[in-house]
Protein backbone atom coordinates (compact mmCIF):
# COMPACT_ATOMS: atom_id res chain seq x y z
CA UNK A 1 0.00 0.00 0.00
CA UNK A 2 1.48 3.27 -1.27
CA UNK A 3 1.63 5.45 1.83
CA UNK A 4 -0.43 9.01 1.23
CA UNK A 5 2.36 12.09 1.31
CA UNK A 6 0.61 15.58 1.02
CA UNK A 7 1.97 18.91 1.15
CA UNK A 8 -0.22 21.95 2.62
CA UNK A 9 0.32 25.55 3.51
CA UNK A 10 0.78 26.31 7.27
CA UNK A 11 -2.46 27.58 8.58
CA UNK A 12 -4.01 28.95 12.00
CA UNK A 13 -5.69 25.30 12.63
CA UNK A 14 -2.35 23.60 11.94
CA UNK A 15 0.29 26.42 12.93
CA UNK A 16 1.38 24.69 16.68
CA UNK A 17 1.92 21.10 14.31
CA UNK A 18 4.32 23.53 12.94
CA UNK A 19 6.00 25.60 15.67
CA UNK A 20 6.56 21.35 16.97
CA UNK A 21 8.15 20.89 13.91
CA UNK A 22 10.30 23.86 13.82
CA UNK A 23 11.42 23.35 17.56
CA UNK A 24 12.57 19.70 15.74
CA UNK A 25 14.82 21.16 13.30
CA UNK A 26 16.80 23.10 15.88
CA UNK A 27 17.12 20.83 18.16
CA UNK A 28 18.61 18.65 15.02
CA UNK A 29 20.96 21.11 14.46
CA UNK A 30 21.79 21.84 17.52
CA UNK A 31 20.88 25.64 17.36
CA UNK A 32 18.44 27.43 19.54
CA UNK A 33 14.80 27.05 19.06
CA UNK A 34 12.41 29.98 18.94
CA UNK A 35 11.28 30.93 22.70
CA UNK A 36 7.48 32.00 23.58
CA UNK A 37 8.24 35.65 22.41
CA UNK A 38 9.76 33.96 18.66
CA UNK A 39 7.25 32.10 18.42
CA UNK A 40 4.01 34.51 18.79
CA UNK A 41 6.37 36.85 15.75
CA UNK A 42 6.48 33.42 13.86
CA UNK A 43 2.97 33.87 13.84
CA UNK A 44 2.35 37.22 13.65
CA UNK A 45 4.86 37.07 10.34
CA UNK A 46 3.42 33.99 8.98
CA UNK A 47 -0.27 35.83 8.46
CA UNK A 48 0.51 39.41 8.24
CA UNK A 49 -0.59 41.18 5.13
CA UNK A 50 2.36 41.04 3.62
CA UNK A 51 3.87 38.00 5.30
CA UNK A 52 7.82 37.70 6.12
CA UNK A 53 7.54 33.91 5.10
CA UNK A 54 5.87 31.37 3.04
CA UNK A 55 5.33 27.76 5.27
CA UNK A 56 4.14 24.57 4.03
CA UNK A 57 3.79 20.87 5.88
CA UNK A 58 4.19 17.23 4.86
CA UNK A 59 1.74 14.91 6.04
CA UNK A 60 2.08 10.88 5.65
CA UNK A 61 -1.17 9.64 6.67
CA UNK A 62 -2.48 12.56 8.27
CA UNK A 63 0.39 12.93 10.65
CA UNK A 64 2.27 16.42 10.03
CA UNK A 65 6.06 14.82 10.00
CA UNK A 66 7.91 17.62 7.99
CA UNK A 67 8.07 20.88 7.10
CA UNK A 68 9.17 24.06 4.83
CA UNK A 69 10.00 27.84 5.27
CA UNK A 70 11.09 30.00 2.27
CA UNK A 71 10.80 32.85 1.02
CA UNK A 72 11.77 35.16 -2.03
CA UNK A 73 15.27 36.95 -1.97
CA UNK A 74 16.94 38.41 -5.34
CA UNK A 75 20.03 38.76 -7.62
CA UNK A 76 21.47 41.49 -8.84
CA UNK A 77 23.05 40.11 -11.82
CA UNK A 78 20.57 38.27 -13.02
CA UNK A 79 17.63 40.28 -12.00
CA UNK A 80 15.40 37.40 -11.32
CA UNK A 81 13.81 36.46 -7.73
CA UNK A 82 15.51 33.67 -5.89
CA UNK A 83 13.61 30.97 -3.96
CA UNK A 84 15.18 30.84 -0.40
CA UNK A 85 14.53 27.63 1.48
CA UNK A 86 15.44 28.64 5.09
CA UNK A 87 14.16 25.51 6.27
CA UNK A 88 13.32 22.18 4.48
CA UNK A 89 12.94 18.94 7.65
CA UNK A 90 11.49 15.51 8.08
CA UNK A 91 11.57 13.93 11.80
CA UNK A 92 14.44 11.38 11.78
CA UNK A 93 11.97 8.27 11.95
CA UNK A 94 9.90 8.89 9.28
CA UNK A 95 13.28 9.55 6.53
CA UNK A 96 13.77 7.44 3.68
CA UNK A 97 10.43 7.50 2.58
CA UNK A 98 10.96 10.41 -0.11
CA UNK A 99 9.16 13.36 1.82
CA UNK A 100 11.94 15.82 1.80
CA UNK A 101 12.39 14.79 -1.97
CA UNK A 102 8.68 15.81 -2.46
CA UNK A 103 9.07 19.32 -0.20
CA UNK A 104 12.31 19.86 -2.43
CA UNK A 105 10.55 19.24 -5.79
CA UNK A 106 7.59 21.61 -4.35
CA UNK A 107 10.17 24.14 -4.43
CA UNK A 108 11.55 23.64 -7.57
CA UNK A 109 7.88 24.28 -8.59
CA UNK A 110 7.55 27.05 -6.75
CA UNK A 111 10.31 28.54 -8.06
CA UNK A 112 9.65 27.52 -11.81
CA UNK A 113 5.75 29.49 -11.56
CA UNK A 114 7.55 32.31 -10.40
CA UNK A 115 10.01 32.86 -12.81
CA UNK A 116 12.68 32.24 -10.53
CA UNK A 117 16.19 32.37 -11.70
CA UNK A 118 17.39 30.21 -8.58
CA UNK A 119 16.66 28.47 -5.47
CA UNK A 120 19.46 28.92 -2.77
CA UNK A 121 19.90 27.92 0.83
CA UNK A 122 22.58 26.65 3.38
CA UNK A 123 23.28 23.79 5.27
CA UNK A 124 25.53 22.77 8.17
CA UNK A 125 28.77 21.10 7.00
CA UNK A 126 28.45 18.03 9.17
CA UNK A 127 24.69 17.17 7.83
CA UNK A 128 25.97 14.87 5.80
CA UNK A 129 22.72 13.29 4.65
CA UNK A 130 21.47 16.66 3.75
CA UNK A 131 23.98 17.18 1.50
CA UNK A 132 24.16 13.67 -0.13
CA UNK A 133 20.16 14.72 -0.74
CA UNK A 134 20.98 18.10 -2.39
CA UNK A 135 24.41 16.93 -4.08
CA UNK A 136 21.60 14.13 -5.80
CA UNK A 137 19.63 16.57 -6.58
CA UNK A 138 21.57 18.25 -9.15
CA UNK A 139 22.91 21.61 -6.61
CA UNK A 140 26.15 22.98 -6.52
CA UNK A 141 28.37 23.92 -3.35
CA UNK A 142 29.11 27.51 -3.83
CA UNK A 143 32.86 26.87 -2.30
CA UNK A 144 33.85 30.58 -3.90
CA UNK A 145 31.56 32.39 -1.43
CA UNK A 146 32.22 33.24 2.19
CA UNK A 147 29.37 33.63 4.56
CA UNK A 148 28.84 36.55 6.93
CA UNK A 149 26.86 38.05 9.49
CA UNK A 150 26.67 40.99 12.24
CA UNK A 151 24.51 39.67 15.11
CA UNK A 152 22.15 42.34 16.62
CA UNK A 153 23.92 43.03 19.69
CA UNK A 154 26.97 44.88 17.35
CA UNK A 155 24.60 47.23 15.71
CA UNK A 156 25.40 50.56 16.82
CA UNK B 1 38.69 70.42 3.08
CA UNK B 2 36.19 67.62 4.38
CA UNK B 3 35.03 65.77 1.02
CA UNK B 4 31.32 65.99 0.45
CA UNK B 5 29.60 62.30 0.71
CA UNK B 6 26.25 61.40 0.16
CA UNK B 7 23.99 58.11 0.47
CA UNK B 8 20.33 58.54 -1.09
CA UNK B 9 17.68 56.25 -2.65
CA UNK B 10 18.12 55.20 -6.22
CA UNK B 11 15.39 56.76 -8.38
CA UNK B 12 14.05 57.12 -11.56
CA UNK B 13 16.04 60.02 -12.28
CA UNK B 14 19.21 58.37 -11.84
CA UNK B 15 18.90 54.90 -12.68
CA UNK B 16 21.29 54.60 -15.34
CA UNK B 17 24.02 56.19 -13.26
CA UNK B 18 22.99 52.74 -10.74
CA UNK B 19 22.84 50.88 -13.31
CA UNK B 20 26.21 51.73 -14.62
CA UNK B 21 27.78 50.92 -10.85
CA UNK B 22 25.85 47.07 -11.23
CA UNK B 23 28.23 46.75 -14.01
CA UNK B 24 31.39 47.77 -12.94
CA UNK B 25 30.77 45.51 -9.83
CA UNK B 26 30.20 42.58 -12.27
CA UNK B 27 33.27 43.42 -13.90
CA UNK B 28 35.17 43.91 -10.55
CA UNK B 29 33.92 40.64 -9.76
CA UNK B 30 34.45 38.13 -13.08
CA UNK B 31 30.78 37.85 -12.91
CA UNK B 32 28.28 38.50 -15.82
CA UNK B 33 26.60 42.08 -15.61
CA UNK B 34 22.75 42.35 -16.43
CA UNK B 35 22.25 42.23 -20.30
CA UNK B 36 19.48 44.51 -21.32
CA UNK B 37 16.69 42.42 -20.44
CA UNK B 38 17.26 41.80 -16.76
CA UNK B 39 18.36 46.08 -16.88
CA UNK B 40 14.70 46.56 -17.57
CA UNK B 41 13.65 43.89 -14.93
CA UNK B 42 16.27 45.79 -12.41
CA UNK B 43 14.13 49.27 -13.36
CA UNK B 44 10.91 47.27 -12.86
CA UNK B 45 11.45 45.83 -9.72
CA UNK B 46 12.98 48.74 -7.67
CA UNK B 47 9.53 50.97 -8.61
CA UNK B 48 6.67 48.06 -9.04
CA UNK B 49 4.24 48.18 -5.80
CA UNK B 50 6.53 45.98 -3.64
CA UNK B 51 9.73 46.35 -4.40
CA UNK B 52 11.77 43.43 -5.42
CA UNK B 53 14.92 45.05 -3.60
CA UNK B 54 15.84 48.43 -2.55
CA UNK B 55 18.82 50.43 -3.46
CA UNK B 56 21.03 52.99 -2.61
CA UNK B 57 23.97 55.17 -4.55
CA UNK B 58 26.68 56.98 -2.75
CA UNK B 59 28.27 60.27 -3.85
CA UNK B 60 31.38 62.10 -4.11
CA UNK B 61 31.01 65.67 -4.12
CA UNK B 62 27.86 65.53 -6.41
CA UNK B 63 29.80 62.25 -8.36
CA UNK B 64 27.86 58.71 -7.80
CA UNK B 65 30.90 56.31 -7.00
CA UNK B 66 28.86 53.94 -4.81
CA UNK B 67 26.19 51.70 -4.60
CA UNK B 68 23.94 49.40 -2.17
CA UNK B 69 21.41 46.54 -2.59
CA UNK B 70 19.68 44.97 0.03
CA UNK B 71 16.03 43.45 0.88
CA UNK B 72 14.86 41.34 3.98
CA UNK B 73 15.33 38.00 4.18
CA UNK B 74 14.07 36.14 7.70
CA UNK B 75 15.48 34.09 10.41
CA UNK B 76 12.67 31.35 11.73
CA UNK B 77 14.47 30.71 14.65
CA UNK B 78 15.08 34.05 16.13
CA UNK B 79 11.72 34.86 14.12
CA UNK B 80 13.10 38.25 13.01
CA UNK B 81 13.71 39.81 9.63
CA UNK B 82 17.51 40.23 8.51
CA UNK B 83 18.77 42.76 5.91
CA UNK B 84 20.42 40.86 3.34
CA UNK B 85 23.22 42.38 1.30
CA UNK B 86 23.24 41.89 -2.23
CA UNK B 87 25.62 44.35 -3.34
CA UNK B 88 27.95 47.15 -1.59
CA UNK B 89 30.70 48.62 -4.27
CA UNK B 90 32.64 51.61 -4.70
CA UNK B 91 34.17 52.47 -7.93
CA UNK B 92 38.65 51.56 -7.26
CA UNK B 93 39.79 55.09 -7.65
CA UNK B 94 37.14 56.21 -5.05
CA UNK B 95 38.25 54.03 -2.21
CA UNK B 96 40.14 54.47 1.06
CA UNK B 97 38.04 57.78 2.03
CA UNK B 98 35.18 56.16 4.07
CA UNK B 99 32.57 55.54 1.47
CA UNK B 100 32.15 51.39 2.17
CA UNK B 101 31.74 52.38 5.71
CA UNK B 102 29.38 54.95 5.05
CA UNK B 103 27.05 52.27 3.06
CA UNK B 104 27.92 49.24 5.93
CA UNK B 105 26.68 51.94 8.58
CA UNK B 106 23.37 52.58 6.63
CA UNK B 107 22.87 48.97 6.38
CA UNK B 108 23.53 48.81 10.25
CA UNK B 109 21.05 52.03 10.68
CA UNK B 110 18.27 50.55 8.55
CA UNK B 111 18.86 46.98 10.11
CA UNK B 112 18.41 48.77 13.62
CA UNK B 113 15.14 50.94 12.51
CA UNK B 114 13.34 47.93 11.35
CA UNK B 115 14.22 45.53 14.36
CA UNK B 116 16.07 43.18 12.14
CA UNK B 117 17.88 40.09 14.28
CA UNK B 118 20.81 39.92 11.81
CA UNK B 119 22.21 41.52 8.99
CA UNK B 120 23.77 38.74 6.61
CA UNK B 121 25.84 38.94 3.39
CA UNK B 122 28.13 36.88 1.05
CA UNK B 123 32.03 37.83 -0.10
CA UNK B 124 34.29 36.44 -3.12
CA UNK B 125 36.46 34.31 -1.12
CA UNK B 126 39.64 36.38 -2.92
CA UNK B 127 38.26 39.54 -2.22
CA UNK B 128 40.74 40.15 0.98
CA UNK B 129 40.29 44.02 1.26
CA UNK B 130 36.11 43.06 1.49
CA UNK B 131 36.79 40.53 3.65
CA UNK B 132 39.12 42.68 5.86
CA UNK B 133 36.30 45.10 6.03
CA UNK B 134 33.97 43.10 7.33
CA UNK B 135 36.10 41.88 9.74
CA UNK B 136 37.02 44.86 11.00
CA UNK B 137 33.05 45.64 11.20
CA UNK B 138 32.86 43.16 14.14
CA UNK B 139 31.23 40.32 11.45
CA UNK B 140 31.84 36.70 12.09
CA UNK B 141 32.53 34.03 9.02
CA UNK B 142 29.93 31.61 9.20
CA UNK B 143 32.55 28.67 8.07
CA UNK B 144 30.51 25.62 9.64
CA UNK B 145 27.59 26.79 6.69
CA UNK B 146 27.91 25.32 3.18
CA UNK B 147 25.90 27.76 0.51
CA UNK B 148 24.64 26.13 -2.40
CA UNK B 149 22.40 26.61 -5.48
CA UNK B 150 19.80 25.17 -7.75
CA UNK B 151 20.25 27.32 -11.25
CA UNK B 152 17.33 27.53 -13.25
CA UNK B 153 18.48 25.44 -16.05
CA UNK B 154 18.20 22.65 -13.62
CA UNK B 155 14.59 23.33 -12.80
CA UNK B 156 12.35 20.98 -13.99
Amino acid sequence: MKENIKVEKVKKTNFNDFLYLVDKLAIYEKLTPPDKNAKDRLRKDCFSKNPKYEAYLASLNKKYVGYLIFFMSYSSFLALPTLYIEDIFVLKEYRKKGIGQILFDFCVSIASKRKCGRIEWHVLEWNKPAIDFYEKNNSVHLSDWKYYRLEKNKFK
